[in-house]
């Protein structure tokens, strides 16, 4: 790709590349002007003063959105080593334009927690939003739902079933958390693993005498995550509410949800990008630096579930991909030696996600490039209710792109790589599909190898409630109502 | 059926009946003294002193054994209207010569509870068994798990996921109390829903102004018998021990059961009568008394779940049959006038059951009478660690026995039961097949339509650990063990 | 809706009505000039010369695309008793702007089939295609599939699986046909059943004395439905082609579908309207003329097929919504007086599909209008590779569309209908949602219950090859054999 | 083990030892008189004359029946390499008394095929029954499968769906023949895999220049197996008769014999000791030598599918283990080298698989003794309708024996072995478990590791029609026809 001379860096022609979006791809210029697509279509004339970029024999495509990260989060007597700043450049420099991070509680008061996030992310160079987790229930709970939902922009909560003793709920506490993002129409989320088995798993292990990162595997097979992703599914369905599974990382929780969507259940399941191509042989290498890099929860599988994601994001099953992006350095991680329930959990992803799920998905024929937008951007940009200004390269949307060369290879390394962390768990990785330009607000911030960001750019995006997932729900309420028969009253 | 006259009680010899086993089917006379079956063979001579029965054209049969009967048992208030006298004799008059009760702990005590059944038991006049409640966990439950196990002869336990308030205990608990039962060989049985969805939907359905019994069903949908059924299965897949799951009554909870044991886990589910062959239709009768004698937990579900039930069980997916046996008369039901949550649970069966699985499954041609013998009787035996004391017509057997005649007719109703219950849930049922002799320790106690039953002749059966559930469980353990890559030592 | 005065019927705007794609819904004018959409957007001004509909409180969305139809069809001895002209008036009557019919072999020749139909469908009033049957296997056929697409817009080719000793063929012929429509970039279909086996099943219950239409349903049950689907969809695997199967009748057909997308094989489920809404109880029906409007094959399935079907779809599991309209009158029905093998199968649906799945689906809260869109349009067009042309809201496509009034209701009946057919199997159906105006090729075509149409006024569309299906197959084969491990050579 | 002085042949108390049957297991005494089981007791006195086995430590269990062999068949060019004699002195050696062969039709001469395989048997040295093959359909096959069954004791016919062009039927046929064997009360088994498309895998994997044993498993995936099981037990249950699947190789079959009996259909699933023990990788093997012992048909699968079938042994899906002996020698083996559709197809295995079994599945705990005798013995002569003649330690039944030592170790290697076949597939595989003793019509076979059998010992026994498989089908039949809403009588 060859560049014109610059003029004004707030007008872009993207010009003789195959736009891709989630229902086709066509051969299209691609005019940008301050921040926004104004023109797709093919031979656009170059007005005075605008910057060419050359797309041709490449894909344009929306940028990445990744729903699921971790930046600046305490967690395990650790903090994550990215934050804002270097996980979204990181992230642009991978082609990710966008993140959803989740914002913890403080002592379980949400609008604290909410707060100290947007701190945090005052550092920005992207545009982001978030999720919040719930992690304890009452009435000050349900009352900051509501305003982070009516004020804040949050379209989404969180619920984890493991992590007993810190993060997890009881079933009663997520049956109250569904109802009420069920009337705020936000939509709840689940971290789906049975935290007390897991608590009796990890005893069990360690006391075997198993106490490197392998244990982390053996202490919480999937069937746990199976259990637990059939009892959220179930409760939601109860409460006929939608339900998004984070991290599906086995066949047995992709199972529940194939099942729950085969009947019309509203289930979205988000495997991520480590689960998808990874297995979890590494936890055995004898160096705990390496196997101490691959925990994460739920665990990387044994090979054969990430097929079966794969094969089940392919046909539509699974809905779109994330990364946990949750990174900790190796001294971070040295916290566990010796004892595997002492490993900060996290792997990175946020700058990898993008190519990885090219190389595994795109190049083996599994998927078009229009089903790759819809995993990687689309998707979630519907579901999070941000469509089209994210997800789509039409006019109107949001300038956030990248160019993709199909031709050209690339190498993943922690020496090459953006983020703070020093490890990559796709070390050596060779992918043929580069993402050569990226652009963001409708600003070129990574070409030729290099990022050309600005910390404090980027934007809290806040997304409203009531998205898809929500059309027709109180229809179906009413429907199930209709179809009781009348109560029968009786002397 | 004609008899010849009555010499001495305790020599008995069944001539020219069609001896049926789990095995097979023969013809062959059954010769009968001081209790125990002697000889099984054809053409016996009937020496002095023998009382000849004549089962030309009939079925001998090993009676049934009931594997989940509440008898005198307290329970929202109220108490079960059979106490061990009038439901054993119930029992005998429709073909079942034993029966396991549930025993509940007194404020959590397992052993007291224990003590007290069995002296309510004392009025007994046949033979049953007990399985263990355990509502709650601490150390001394553990203790008494294994004094009962070692002492007393209880070699199962009971474990409930609804109830929430009373009965319910949590997964910590759950799976505590599988751990435990592992280690005493005793089998963990689950009455599995999810009872804080339970109660969340009962309040739900009230506040809809359902408050009639139809409010049960709608309250505690079949997707909440799945959900618990499937978490029990995985904990209990985790533990690697057995698992029996009581009253398996929705295709939601069979299924699980299934796919279990499809992978080779070791669950054993048990549908029960009324939910083999009734559906939810009569909770809706405008006439309160009638509507209320169905509800028992978890419920009768609409029709469809009965013919899944039943072909399951033909196939062996499902392994034996019981009642739930629970009945509670017209006065006790109307506590819940108003109120459905108020309304104790319980259907009568005890009496019924042999009848109408003998109409439903060998008349429609769904099992042979082998297979009927198995479901009714043999496996319960084989699963309880008493075969081939009970469950069989084999030399040494102890002498408790059917005679059938296929081409009989009977019909059921509660003027005609022997029950206590003022109700008959198969009110009417005409069923072809009578069971026109029951035979218990040796003694003829049900002949030409009348009982013949002595109070306090009842023998407490012990039953012992490790039975066949158990087999190759440690061998298994080991192999797991053995499985495993050797953990890394690491510096 | 009023209308302002005409000026040119080739410039129309839609002033004021939400737009509706498969995507999304937004507020939106929509102005047509020539045939074509040429702007999408809110507050356009309405130039000289334009007519303007007011679309205000409607959905303005793409024109149906019924992908499965037979006008002017020899079959069982009559013709369907519509030609083009009036299934298509009829079905712009309806909402649908675009059919694919299916193009019948004349002596197993498919081109001179395929020019038959050609013919018959000249006088066409709004857009169509073709898909061509294959009902034997040579040279010669192969050789016409490959002229049919590459020269005349064929891509896609059914073969019938029943049908026994006239349209169906073998498995050997069906791998043949499958690889030759690999090849071709072609879509294959299936007409799933078990011919052999109905054959059978017709004899024994013609032969049980029962000779009515409910004997139809009787002889071919959803097993030999699900058989067949099983069957075609591992042979397409075998063959690593996509697969689309016509009309899916049964839980059994949808369930082999689901577990072969779910492990990522790219199968295409089309149920139709009737298959998704009604019941085979009518064929009970004692009045003969009544019975027989419902005959079809496969039949219309006992309760509850229907809801499994219409929950496949919502999520996705089933693709797109067709009608199989075939409609034979009642005079021609009258063949099978007496012998319910000679009843013409067929049912009417062309012009109600739009109006039905509205109801079934939308009013009822299973999908949104969007998704609404996608099955009765978009996914069509892509599947197919007529999209954005056809399928789409957009600047550029043809202005096909309709306007549908969620809030006024009409009424279906044979007396108000458009087909020539004399019976209608919805008669009397209230349909909340009644589409107001039909726009065909820019012209309106159907408004205030009238019908403007021309005979002659459709044109044929060709179908390109190597649509969304295909895209990664050759990868996919490509990463297959590379996963081979390399053959042995041994001396 | 000691041994007493023998006296009198046909004499023999076990002592000691814990006997199995399929029930249960037990510590008795064993009293054998003139080739029959008089005693089963323990602490039985020694009578003069009896020669006395000590037993202690051992299991004395009913020697087994091998459901699938092939002695002196010819096939492919070649006749397998042991006839009666030599295969039935290696299943001796090997703890196996009976076996079941498969008679094929000389030119589809039924009567004929059955008199030469009668002719073949003379050399018997233990016991044996016969399947009959059907490949081919027309009047006198049927009459002489009435013939068969009525005069010569066959009650099951098997029917291949593979092997296009030689022994292949068509579903037309298969129908017929369900039908027929339904009528007779005579199982029908199936060959399942798709043969059309067997043969297209071949020629394509062929013409990609595989041509060693590899490309026999490349060329006839499980998906072909799996397809041919889902139509063979859908035609089954269209029928309503009982179906037999031999040789069930993959999770694919599995799966459908799974469903099929959930739904209460009676499939009879029959794994082979080479599918649940190896996996496909030796086909790899550079040495063709090697690798062609293990072709056979449906061939053995990757690894995964081994586990997968004992699971479901274990919990009762599959009912009994089979071999499917079909010995060909090295020099044999050797007529496919260039072109591997030219290898003889088969394996040994009736001399291996009480060893086998015994090792994979008692000493992993996946099953218990009691387990072992049902699906090596007890099953096979249930389903076949010869229990308890066989397949039982029961008083009155043949007195066909084995003692098998848990704490000794043997081990598999073709130098030990007693078939004439020249290699082994089990070859250096060390089982513990040692079967020190077998008992063959009440003598002694094998002991101290030395056979000692005569030419011509072996009976044939017949196999009486309407066996277990077919208890209620008529019933159910009737049933079916009362649902049935009356057929509607029109004018």
């Amino acid at each position: 790709m060859c560049l014109a001379e610059t003029d004004d860096s707030s007008k872009i022609l993207i010009r003789g590349g195959t736009v891709v979006n989630a229902d086709r791809q066509f051969h299209a210029d691609v005019y940008i002007e301050d921040g926004i697509i104004k023109l797709v279509a093919p031979d656009l004339k170059v007005p005075d003063g605008v910057r060419v970029v050359d797309a041709t024999g490449t894909y344009v495509m929306p940028g990445g959105i990744d729903p699921h990260t971790h930046l600046a989060m305490p967690f395990m007597g650790q903090e994550t080593c990215d934050d804002f700043f270097s996980g979204q450049a990181a992230a642009l420099a991978g082609g990710t334009t966008m993140h959803i991070d989740f914002a913890l509680p403080i002592g379980g008061d949400l609008l604290k927690g909410f707060e100290s996030y947007r701190r945090k992310a005052e550092s920005s160079c992207m545009d982001y939003g978030f999720h919040m987790a719930v992690t304890t229930w009452n009435d000050k709970v349900a009352q900051d739902m509501e305003t982070l939902v009516k004020e804040h922009g949050i379209n989404s909560f969180k619920f984890f079933m493991a992590y007993k003793g810190s993060l997890m709920v009881t079933d009663e506490q997520l049956l109250q958390g569904f109802k009420t993002c069920k009337s705020l129409g936000a939509v709840p989320q689940v971290h789906a693993e049975n935290g007390d088995a897991v608590a009796e798993g990890q005893s069990r292990i360690y006391d075997l005498g198993i106490t490197g990162p392998e244990g982390h595997a053996l202490s919480r097979p999937s069937l746990l995550e199976g259990e637990a992703t059939a009892r959220a599914i179930r409760l939601a369905k109860f409460v006929n509410t939608p339900l998004y599974v984070v991290h599906v990382m086995s066949i047995d929780a992709l199972e529940e949800i194939a099942r729950a969507r085969q009947a019309g259940q509203r289930v979205i399941g988000e495997p991520v990008a480590s689960g998808l191509v990874l297995d979890d042989s590494k936890l055995w290498d004898p160096d705990f630096r390496v196997a101490a890099q691959y925990v994460m929860s739920p665990p990387i599988r044994p090979a054969g579930h990430n097929a079966a994601l794969q094969a089940a994001l392919s046909s539509g099953f699974l809905q779109l991909v994330g990364t946990d992006h949750c990174p900790f350095n190796s001294s971070q991680k040295a916290a566990g030696r010796g004892d595997f329930r002492k490993i900060p959990n996290g792997v990175n992803g946020i700058e990898e996600r993008m190519h990885i799920v090219w190389d595994a998905m795109v190049n083996s024929g599994k998927i078009s490039p229009s089903d790759y937008v819809r995993i990687t951007s689309t998707a979630c940009a519907q579901i999070f209710n941000i469509y089209p200004r994210k997800g789509a390269v039409l006019p109107g949307s949001d300038a956030d792109l990248i160019i993709l060369n199909p031709n050209k290879t690339t190498t993943i390394s922690a020496k090459a790589h953006h983020s703070n962390i020093d490890t990559n768990i796709y070390e050596g990785w060779q992918i043929k599909g580069n993402i050569e330009v990226t652009i963001s607000q409708g600003r070129i911030v990574w070409e030729n190898e290099r990022l050309n960001v600005a910390r404090g750019a980027g934007r809290y995006v806040k997304m409203a409630p009531f998205g898809q997932l929500f059309d027709g729900i109180v229809k179906a309420d009413i429907a199930y109502l209709s179809s009781l028969k009348a109560p029968v009253y009786r002397k």
